[in-house]
């Protein structure tokens, strides 16, 4: 009885999932593809698709379904489908259609709007847009916080990283905050005394920035003939496991920030494509948060790919696409290059270093928001009063500030601190995949990924949500998240300590 | 009480509607972009969006709420979309779900056996499915014709183009195959004594093609802002009226088919977008029928760009686009090469005055299969009796004969009348919009098309299936269907006449 509820809710959740993967591809087409004039009746399309699989999972059947499915005579998995399945329905159960669909039209509303206001710099603009947002996610976030028995902010947080929460957070990013500023000191002060960073020299045709970033993909283990390569204005990973679509943008005046780029986007896509096949549109097959999520892009970019290692192997490669640059594409100026520490206004610019920084001012100022303690009108100052306090930068122009990321304009409160908690995780996956497997530098400095995929596709990729991250975690590395290792691994590189 | 039930169908619909939207857009993403590896998900996906508009629907509450909703206080379009509901409720109920599962399959079977047939030219090894996509076809027909008081052939033409009937059609038929031998023979002859054509010389980039086909698009009056050209093995004009995809396929060797399939996809998708705004996700709001769909892609390809008058616009940009082809360029030469008639085997790639006489031949046959009076296995004998009767032609290979189209193989019966229906309507509507604006041709001339898409948004897209078919040729062409003016339109092009 109760296994036979568990093989009839599958097929819901089979069914929810499918809905899933096609809002998945429209998203994207709205993102890559879709002209301008498509966005209205986009909007009706995914609001449609949402508001059925919300009223799916939220039917009385379903309630009953999940009160009836006991564990007994399930296996592991399915256990753990079934723990996953009651998850989503609890964050589901929480809002009222009505609430979801005010949502879905008010974000691609606002998103829309967002696109127009970013170049100008005109936060006004986007402002009435962004308020209704900011209402609507408040409103939710009340309504979780009162059935997940959690506050407000960690309720948003919970639905992008199951069990994130602010009060493991905050000590972290605060730490962070405090490290920063002295050890920032010291990097800058080190990196002052190296040899001057030689630039290639360009225009670098996006024809052959493409070429290049499919190379890479190639070299990382990327199957095209399970996904794509397109432009977009905001680089993502989207699509479905089977039908992963990446996507980057252009400069012809420089070709590295897109070549990361697509690095960045191959290691969300790897574990995506990793995730098990027996459990597509399930919700255990699902990739498990945002955090892990990022720890999977970053191990790629930032502990992989950024590694002197694995600029051996970008040397050849890349004076063979733009002749002409030996100097620019030596190993170490090429490392120094893509490891050299600046401080900037712009999040998705930035370097290992201070990029915890944008983390920690906007997971400040949207738990302000959210708690309503700061108003809307007042985020650009705010914004900018963090900023200089930070990275003691002056912003002049929300362009490159407050209006910069997409997420916010998108209804994703909650979700910043994702990146933070990604780099610190990834530093850990790393080294332990290296305990393991001490070979995977040397590979990875002859273009071979396979043994560091390989690594993660056993104990990140192939267990989806199967486990809680915490576990994952500690599964793949025998510990707890320890900040200690990622503080580590920027003294091993930027200080050579 | 009534019209509250109509306010609730129209949300259904609407739901139903965005449905059919997203689906539209998967299907354009699946023929346009999508890797070979994303088949199995990208059908799930298909699969569940169908089911659960089907289920909606064919759902009690739907059969309820129309069997509640009288037209009392309903406008106009109202009681039209009220109507159309209806129509698709009627055609949607009458089959059972296991009639319908059993024909999904048996399809599906069938045009995969079709794909391996087809170019051996084996007849005989798809015959077995063939006959049991036909067994079910004729149950589906049966069943529809019972529900709608109609025959079972014209219960299956019904679905394509509502309100279509043999008893109309077959005079029209019947008709041109007597009209035809004479006409072709005199048609031949008259070619034979005109200048031979010149054919420009390639090759001619897949890039050039297509700014050549955008231009084009844009002087049709194609709207980039709602809308995109791509490429796809089989063209088609897909996505919404919002957002209308059209795709081509390119050969180097020649651009000349590319850019005339271009032109005619911009006239179905000219229909899309001039559908009315405030019926968007209606069944009201929706194209009328495959047949009227057809009239307006060819009243833009077949009556005016075949024109001298539109050959006069496009020398002087093909000149400019493939240097050194004066002679092939010239007007005389490009209408010439545009009008040419040749009799062959394959319907795709027929002439103007040609083509009917594939779509009757297949009119004939599938009447007489759905009737009993044809057997499978004697198709074959009775296609290429057909062809050399309508056509003078001796089909060698099943390959080149009745193999040719999927359309059978996948079960659509009684669609292929709309191919000529459509051309014979577009040549009325043609005559009408010029007896209405004199100016039409002569602004053809100078690449103005505003005065024809004009006339066709009023008088054809804005009514969009407010009324039947015959009511809208009767309306804006203040007649029935009169295949007379298509014969009159052929004298005119083919004999000078």
């Amino acid at each position: 009885m109760s296994s036979n509820a568990y093989t009839q809710l599958e097929k819901r959740f089979a069914r929810m999932g499918a809905l899933g993967e096609a809002a998945g591809m429209l998203h994207w087409d709205m993102a890559a593809v879709m002209p301008e004039g498509g966005h209205e009746s986009r909007a009706e399309q995914l609001a449609t698709i949402n508001v059925i699989a919300h009223e799916m999972l939220t039917s009385a059947e379903t309630g009953d379904l999940l009160a009836l499915a006991g564990e007994g005579g399930l296996d592991e998995w399915q256990r753990a489908n079934l723990r996953e399945m009651k998850r989503v329905h609890t964050h589901a159960t929480a809002l009222s259609p009505d609430l979801v669909e005010a949502s879905t039209k008010a974000r691609a509303a606002c998103e829309k709007t967002w696109r127009e206001a970013r170049p100008k710099g005109d936060f006004k603009l986007v402002l009435p847009r962004l308020q209704a947002v900011l209402d609507l996610t408040r409103e939710a976030a009340a309504a979780k916080a009162e059935k997940l028995d959690l506050s407000p902010y960690d309720a948003l947080m919970d639905e992008f990283e199951p069990g994130a929460r602010a009060a493991d957070i905050t000590p972290i990013f605060d730490d962070y905050a405090a490290f920063l500023p002295d050890f920032l000191g010291r990097v800058l002060e080190h990196q002052k005394r190296q040899v001057p960073i030689v630039y290639p020299k360009g225009p670098f045709s996006i024809e052959s920035q493409k070429k290049l970033g499919e190379k890479l993909m190639a070299t990382i283990g990327f199957d095209f003939h399970h996904g794509r390569l397109d432009t977009s204005l905001h680089p993502f990973c989207g699509g479905t496991p089977d039908d992963v679509r990446i996507t980057t943008r252009y400069n012809e005046e420089q070709f590295a920030d897109a070549m990361m780029g697509v690095v960045h986007e191959t290691g969300h896509a790897m574990y995506e494509r990793g995730l098990p096949v027996a459990w597509r549109r399930q919700p255990v097959g699902q990739a498990r948060g945002m955090a892990l999520h990022e720890s999977q892009s970053l191990i790629v970019e930032m502990q992989a790919a950024r590694s002197l290692a694995f600029c051996r192997y970008l040397s050849p490669l890349l004076s063979e696409t733009y002749p002409g640059n030996g100097a620019a594409f030596a190993p170490d100026n090429l490392a120094r290059f893509y490891t050299r520490v600046e401080p900037g206004f712009i999040r998705v610019s930035a370097d290992e270093v201070t990029y915890p920084a944008h983390v920690i001012l906007r997971y400040r100022l949207e738990q302000a928001l959210v708690a309503g303690d700061l108003k809307l009108p007042d985020l650009p100052a705010a914004w900018n009063a963090g900023m200089k306090q930070l990275l003691d930068l002056t912003v002049t122009s929300d362009r490159e500030g407050c209006l910069q990321d997409i997420h916010w304009f998108d209804g994703a409160f909650g979700y910043f601190p994702c990146y933070s908690l990604g780099a610190m995780t990834a530093a850990q996956f790393f080294a332990a995949a290296i305990d393991a497997e001490p070979g995977i530098p040397a590979a990875i400095e002859r273009g071979d990924f396979a043994p560091l995929i390989g690594w993660l596709r056993v104990n990140v990729h192939g267990r989806a949500s199967s486990l809680s991250s915490p576990e994952i975690i500690r599964a793949a590395t025998g510990k707890p998240l320890d900040a200690g290792v990622f503080r580590r691994h920027l003294e091993r590189r930027y200080l050579n300590a």
